[in-house]
């Protein structure tokens, strides 16, 4: 089917498209052409340009700062040493954790997600010059991981700490990434060299093979899609299927906290380590759309209740507890969540394959929550720190940093932020996606093979407009799917001015028509304040209210006010959105929507524990409140911090 | 005065006393009798036997199982052989913490309280047998530790965080104790050779020295109470008045998290290491119990403001933060606290010299809080199990340990409960204080000299009901301090049975009188169940309450409850005392008195966030809560468990 999209690249491409040979050009971020199960399908990441707004100086900063800069930390942390002592290029001893490996092949991740989007031959250069020190070290078997050689090696793929098949699946998406960039191959068949020694050497043969930390499940099936070789789909199944726990000794905890190590489908809730329970649920899914069984699409289903219905920061957070770096119970949600960048970023994946096998808008809520809260908060402004904890209250420790020992999430975020313009749109049989909203051009086809270009303009999220030109290289019968997003209490949505019904928050309105050239879309969302209260069962949230406006969720930053964070309380009315005064500083914080508010300060003396009834009510007097979007915050220096805000009725 | 105490030990000791040869014997847990500007004088440990009741399980369970079994861990982490080392009987390297001398120190504190209560001859044999291998280790200045030597050299009495000073701290006390149970002067005489050396080497050349972890600085006052030598108190001066942050190049945040470098009396609240924070503070209330410097008072007073009004838990815990084992802010007291027990301890050290300074009974509430909750909770019931941390809401975690790294907790956990005698009363120029309730028999004098016994009868904390046996040696006009706890909403009190008036809770109640062999005072404190909210600035426990019954706080422990922990609330009528219904278990966690209480659970199925409005009002079903003291939780394994707990109004 993609061999239609000739207009991608000019003639010569086209051609090598006819060919076959380019069609490592025409995957998106997962390559779901061939998935009988997905209902849609990516649309590539140079398909789409992004243009003007919330995302481009994030881009900008990322592309500029981030990616650079994370290669010079990864060097100095001995990453790519790890690699040369091998091949004799450097007397050193191995440095940094077991899963070291990992932080340079999501670094090439990154590269290849801005290479799609943009050209950087010194880039390309430099990851051409670090694939071959990487493969230098490939063992004929395929094997290849500086870790365990030397003292290390009797413990090679024995142990689930080994985050061997962790490293590997990064390697895999590294490399899947930089061959949708480059099409070079290099990296890709080297690691493709390694999933079948594992495949011959453990699948084939039954013996035991378990991903302490997840992400292989997914990284083989992204080969699957990629070299169609059966094999790569079959170790990712035999990793998901084979109950382990036995053979290799698992006990129930590490059966918990690795997620893994029993057949997915005893599972039942989110749980154990928060980035492996993503990843494994991530693999899982891509599992579910190759083969459709149904017996994983319930387990997701519920699952991926729990997530939402338990589990979830109001950010898209994911982990609650720095013990285990865990998922916790059931409603175990405190405010200084541990909230680790990696897990909103796994959550995002999880959501993003549960929205390909489904269609459905509540992944896409999800996907959007995490995006510009939880995982935005990730990276500094100017690009250079990096939280790998995002809790909902801070009282001034510095969160924001340079750097890890533990360095998954600095690149992983580049990878993400990088990969953006493939999580816009989707297809599907019968028409084209429009998930998320920004300035953007998408140049792609519907999947009949009929050009297909989409211009989207606004200003989201900080107005509630958004305008679609829809021009198919030839007038076409087929529904455009506009998310209409779940936070939004009401929306409208017109064709060429003449307003379309039944647009209804957290679904996709499907608008079928005969679209042609100059056709325009436009959606008008309601981007009034939102006060938002939690299930009463997260008892840290009681008294407390978030504000969100948009998609964006707002927190107190003690910077901006005069009194200390602890006093200062909400004042609601009967309309609370009429509280909130949104003001554009296009100069402040990279340009933001702050929301003014008339709160209150606390001012009486009370003791801080009395008897019940003991007390008066609090005295209060009038405060004036400044808001800013979480995903800004400690961009000035660490101070005191709140998503969740004390309320009082006025 | 204390050569008038004939009444001790027979015939034989009061010549002894007499001759000032067994003054050891007449020393307190502080030993203030020639400390001018103490109100208080401690009382003996030795003079005060302890009877059934609350403590006597507690007690019994530290000194056959706490004391002997750390002293098998302390072994086992090395600490022992790292003096060995040094006298060539092993030939290992150094192991553990800096700081790894303390362990031995402290349990030799333990022991010490222990033998000043019952005779143990091999327990006794076993400390000389240590203390020759410890003091083997002396080197001909009077240095005393096995870190800095060998390699570690250069660095001796060095850097800020050397401990060496904490060490020696714990040195002291623990000779200390040990020389108040036997007379011993062995270890006592090398700790102030140690101190000498000290203070001729840095003091006396004003030389810098900091106390990198404050406990030295109660450690050499004690000597110097000990000894009457000058130089010891002189260098406590040394520590707590210079202001070294400039010479010794400590940064802020050193001298913030330290609580040491800078002047004491520069201080403004309680900060920084929380269990530096509370020793430093003990030392430089010590410091002001033998000089009377105002400015120390001053600064004394103002910081413990700090400590009541904004940074102390229900439970009478201190320190929020994980991380740097730190206080936090003011009002940052979340509930998955740190609440080290080493800090709880410290406060009520702390407290406990406030209160000889003044006599005032707020720091009485605050040590009876501390004692009976944070620092309660932190052995398990069997003597075996230690916490570090002390949170108030807990997930499931396992929190008791067998032993730690870091393990400053269990031995300093057992000298705590061991001194407890010590603190139950004292001595002041017109009289004598009560300062807890418990089963107990003081057999010690007035300042006078003339002889008194009280032989204190209650079931305390389970009842209400305190009947104190008043017997002078002789018809003596005295007054009778007894304490009106702050959380009794109200207090009888009689002698021979005729009321006295204007008991008024958080004070003493002065009864001046004639008294004589036969007199009855008797006290009743109001134990209606309470419940209490905290000021609204801890937002973590808006639309919460702690219920507390007498001095203890209670829990929520998902053992006893039919329902997940997360669903229940308190259901709370216009009388909430009469909410709940004691029931006494003699079988169950040793003896407790339960809480049985018609609570609510949740049970509609809300979305996790939804818009402020939105919902209907959560719909609930009645539930049977059972709660239990929270210093017993967590001794049937490790499940969720609540202190402050969401309520509902009936």
């Amino acid at each position: 089917m993609r061999t239609f999209a000739i207009r991608l690249g000019g003639l010569a491409l086209s051609l090598a498209a006819l060919n076959g040979a380019e069609t490592w050009r025409e995957q998106g971020v997962i390559h779901l052409d061939k998935s009988p199960h997905a209902k849609l399908h990516s649309v590539p990441v140079n398909a789409v340009t992004m243009g003007n707004g919330f995302w481009a100086a994030r881009r900008k900063a990322i592309f500029e700062k981030s990616i650079p800069g994370s290669l010079t930390m990864i060097e100095q942390s001995g990453v790519m040493d790890n690699f040369r002592r091998l091949t004799g290029k450097k007397d050193v001893p191995y440095r940094g954790p077991v899963f070291a490996d990992s932080d340079i092949y999501k670094w090439i991740d990154a590269v290849g997600y801005k290479l799609q989007s943009v050209s950087d031959p010194e880039l390309r250069a430099t990851v051409d010059r670090l694939t071959d020190e990487i493969v230098a070290v490939q063992e004929p078997s395929g094997y290849l991981g500086t870790k365990f050689t030397g003292p290390e090696l009797p413990n090679r793929l024995k142990t689930w700490t080994g985050h061997e098949t962790y490293n590997l699946g990064h390697m895999l998406q590294g490399a899947i990434s930089y061959y949708r960039a480059t099409g070079d191959r290099k990296l890709l068949d080297a690691s493709a060299r390694y999933v079948n020694y594992l495949y011959e050497e453990f699948a084939r043969q039954g013996k035991p093979l378990v991903c302490g930390h997840p992400e292989l499940e997914m990284g083989a099936i992204e080969l699957y899609r990629t070299t169609g070789d059966k094999r790569h789909l079959d170790l990712a199944a035999y990793l998901l299927n084979s109950d382990f726990h036995e053979s290799l000794k698992l006990d129930r905890d590490t059966v918990w906290y690795s997620y893994t190590g029993i057949p997915f489908t005893e599972r039942t809730r989110v749980e154990g380590h928060a980035v492996r329970s993503m990843y494994a649920l991530s693999g899982a899914t891509d599992y579910y759309l190759e083969t459709g069984d149904p017996k994983y699409r319930e387990t997701l289903e519920k699952i991926w209740k729990t997530l939402v219905s338990n589990s979830m920061y109001v950010t898209g957070g994911v982990g609650a507890r720095a013990h285990q770096e865990a998922i916790g119970e059931a409603f175990e949600l405190p405010n200084n969540a541990y909230g680790e960048s990696c897990a909103a970023i796994g959550s995002l994946m999880w959501n993003w394959r549960m929205l390909a096998a489904t269609g459905e808008a509540r992944f896409t809520d999800v996907i959007e929550r995490a995006l510009y809260n939880g995982i935005n908060s990730g990276v500094s402004l100017d690009g250079n720190l990096y939280c790998y904890q995002n809790p909902l209250e801070g009282w001034g420790l510095k969160t924001r940093n340079e750097w890890y020992y533990v360095a998954c999430c600095p690149p992983n975020l580049e990878r993400t932020i990088g990969a953006l313009p493939g999580y816009l749109y989707s297809t599907s049989r019968d028409g084209v996606y429009v998930h998320l909203f920004h300035n953007s051009a998408m140049d792609w086809h519907l999947e009949d093979g009929t050009g297909l270009k989409l211009t989207q303009t606004t200003e989201y999220p900080w107005k509630d407009a958004v305008e679609i030109a829809v021009a198919p290289a030839k007038p076409s019968e087929f529904t455009m799917y506009v998310r209409i997003p779940g936070w939004s209490r009401s929306a409208s949505v017109a064709v060429n001015g003449k307003p379309v019904s039944n647009a209804r928050p957290g679904e996709y309105l499907a608008v079928r028509r005969r679209w042609q050239e100059g056709d325009k879309l436009t959606a008008k969302f309601d981007l009034g304040t939102q006060l938002i209260t939690a299930n009463p069962r997260l008892a840290d949230d009681l008294g407390k209210l978030a504000v969100q406006r948009g998609p964006l969720i707002y927190c107190l930053e003690q910077h901006d006010q005069s009194e200390p964070l602890a006093l200062l309380r909400l004042a609601v009315g009967r309309d609370p959105g009429k509280d909130f005064t949104p003001e554009f500083r296009s100069e402040f914080l990279g340009g933001v929507m702050v929301l003014r508010h008339k709160g209150q300060a606390l001012e009486g003396d009370e003791p801080l524990y009395a008897p019940l009834g003991a007390l008066a009510k609090s005295r209060t007097r009038s405060a004036d409140l400044t808001l800013i979007p979480y995903y800004a915050w400690e961009n000035r220096g660490a101070v005191p911090m709140k998503v969740w805000i004390p309320f009082a009725t006025r």
